[in-house]
């Protein structure tokens, strides 16, 4: 049997060296514990532009629906901020996400207890927090049509369409309440059906899905605007939140952000299952591409690492090996190692993004 | 010449308490200061639908078309949660605040000096906090046509239409504007204009009115995720932020909680200039209707209140009177005067809402 395959799309700024570092563990599995993968490299985002004039090149698109897994590091900078929307380096990243159809982006927001002080958030409001946001990835205003910017007599008019079909919420309600039978078992799910109809139906389906197939599994709704407020207030009276692609967008971020940790929170995107088994998936840092300290070794590639952790986890069933790899992140952080991102604390030595690999390959 | 005139729609749950302390206010203002309106009171919201079968009689909306200034104090609660869209409490809101057309919604997110303990953020982080949302209040997904729930096939589809005009985008920019000059001269336009049309447009348009009228104004744009993320990790950084509708909503709800004490914060929902110089006007307070505690003259006004300070600064050109009143608040929050809603501290005693209103009189 060949080995499962991996597509390692590092993308711009502080993406290939936080990706780097990957690399290294990604080694490290295959020399110490035998589990090998066929690496191939690509370009997407601003470097695809530079290179081909698209921020995602067919060939590379092509290559991520054939490989396994892909593996992203950050795109964008603002080098193309003045680019056409149809070129700008997230149309590569979303050109992905949509192509391979990867209709759940999990995010964890957890709290790591050595960071707990990092918060701008009350200690006891944060520590031990461990959510789970599934946001859908694949629909909703992020590609509704129709779109765009026209002409109404001498004015420009702005639209965009939001637009859910009851199968596109059902398979995610189905993620959520399939992921919160293996947590805490419960659901919230949050939209506006108080002033949208998609939101209607979207609170209606995931209703029907839970009482149908999940009746066992906790769920109760909330209107976003109340959700952003209810995850300041005191995040941890959630588990699972499931959400559409915009308001996932924003209260995901928001999330990330109570845990005072962003260079540390991984995703996953997945989609179906492919002919092997697999889902279809991409997994990828939260952060961003970070060009202020980009090439500067500085990055911290834990964000990047724990996404590789999920990737063992969803797509090549080796739950104790991405428990493996995340208890070594624990231990180096509760040993004080900390990148430029995580200071501000007091007796704890900044390392750089290398420096931060050895650590993690250290406790491995 | 004749009174300001003033329409109160108390609504539904907590309204009526909380407007009832605003009633008293009103009186006060009339035989102290001389200052006297033409109070007129009716129905919104699930009373109104209660009554009438819609929740807002056309005779309530012409006469809300009419006043110097509306006040409104809260609708809805879990009676009408199963009624049809049409006829929800939120409509007859939704209703006022088109038909009058009140684009510009001034949210306020300050942080009182006696209750920063109270917020789940950091006490650096939020103590002296003084942040003003402007948003967009008319249009974008709001509003937009088409929009519905539809069957394609054999599936239901759920469809909504962000839609933004550049009229629509440049009077609430220059509002912004306009608040800007009397605050810190700061304003963060925010919206997603990595991925939506209407972004792109949104972040043109601020950008040339700033261009051309406002030079003299600090302005940036942030997209609303990083938004998101900015407002929780260090809000002091923001002066004025204008976003549209959705956005608005849930990041002036988000920015509300920061403060840790939503029940003091009050709105203004301000249109166009009538006859009379005086722009179309709405006041209400930013929390909800707490059905959960209404009629138990347990709920805290000081939102509302501040509301109608509001009023005397935005429709009444009296902004020392609205001083006059904050001033009142702060003495009583500082004397240690506490709704239940702001307890968890010690040493202070509770009071009802009722005793809220007492005390701030008496500090008058
Ligand atoms: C880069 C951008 C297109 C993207 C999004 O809006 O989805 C990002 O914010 C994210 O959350 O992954
Ligand atoms: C009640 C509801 C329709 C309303 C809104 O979504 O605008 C509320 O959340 C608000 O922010 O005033």
């Amino acid at each position: 049997m060949s080995n499962p395959s991996l597509l390692i799309l590092p993308g711009d700024g502080i993406g290939p060296e936080v990706m780097a570092q990957v690399r290294r563990i990604i080694d490290w599995y295959g020399d110490k514990r035998g589990m090998r993968f066929d690496v191939s490299e690509d370009l997407v985002g601003g470097c695809a532009y530079d290179k081909h004039g698209t921020p995602l090149h067919d060939d590379t698109m092509a290559k991520a629906q054939e490989v396994d897994a892909v593996l992203l590091g950050a795109v964008g900078g603002p080098k193309y901020d003045k680019l056409d929307f149809s070129v700008k380096p997230e149309r590569g990243l979303l050109r992905l996400r949509k192509e391979m159809d990867l209709y759940a982006n999990l995010r964890p927001a957890q709290c790591f207890d050595a960071l707990a002080d990092f918060s701008s958030l009350k200690k006891d409001v944060v520590a031990g927090l461990d959510i789970m946001i599934i946001r859908e990835l694949t629909s909703g205003v992020y590609f509704g049509e129709p779109r765009g910017i026209v002409k109404e007599g001498n004015e420009r008019v702005g639209i965009n369409t939001q637009r859910y079909t009851e199968s596109e919420i059902a398979r995610v309600a189905r993620s959520a309440f399939e992921m919160a039978r293996k947590r805490g078992n419960k659901v919230c799910s949050m939209e506006k059906a108080n002033v949208m109809e998609s939101g209607i139906l979207w609170r209606d389906v995931v209703q029907e899905i839970h009482d149908a197939e999940y009746p066992d599994v906790e769920l109760s709704h909330m209107y976003a605007d109340a959700g952003a407020m209810q995850l300041t207030r005191w995040p941890k009276q959630f588990d699972v939140i499931v959400t559409d692609n915009l308001f996932g967008d924003l209260l995901s971020d928001l999330a990330a952000m109570l845990t005072g940790s962003l260079g540390m929170l991984p995703s996953a995107s997945l989609g179906a299952p492919m002919a092997n088994g697999r889902p279809k998936a991409l997994y990828e840092p939260v952060h961003g591409s970070a060009p202020d300290i980009a090439g500067q070794n500085k990055a911290n590639p834990i964000a990047c690492v724990l996404s590789f952790a999920m990737a063992l986890r969803y797509s090549f069933d080796a739950g104790d090996e991405a428990d493996r790899l995340e208890k070594a992140v624990e231990k180096v952080l509760a040993d004080g190692v900390r990148t430029a991102d995580l200071l501000g604390e007091e007796g704890v030595t900044p390392v750089s993004t290398s420096e931060m690999g050895d650590a993690i390959l250290a406790a491995l």
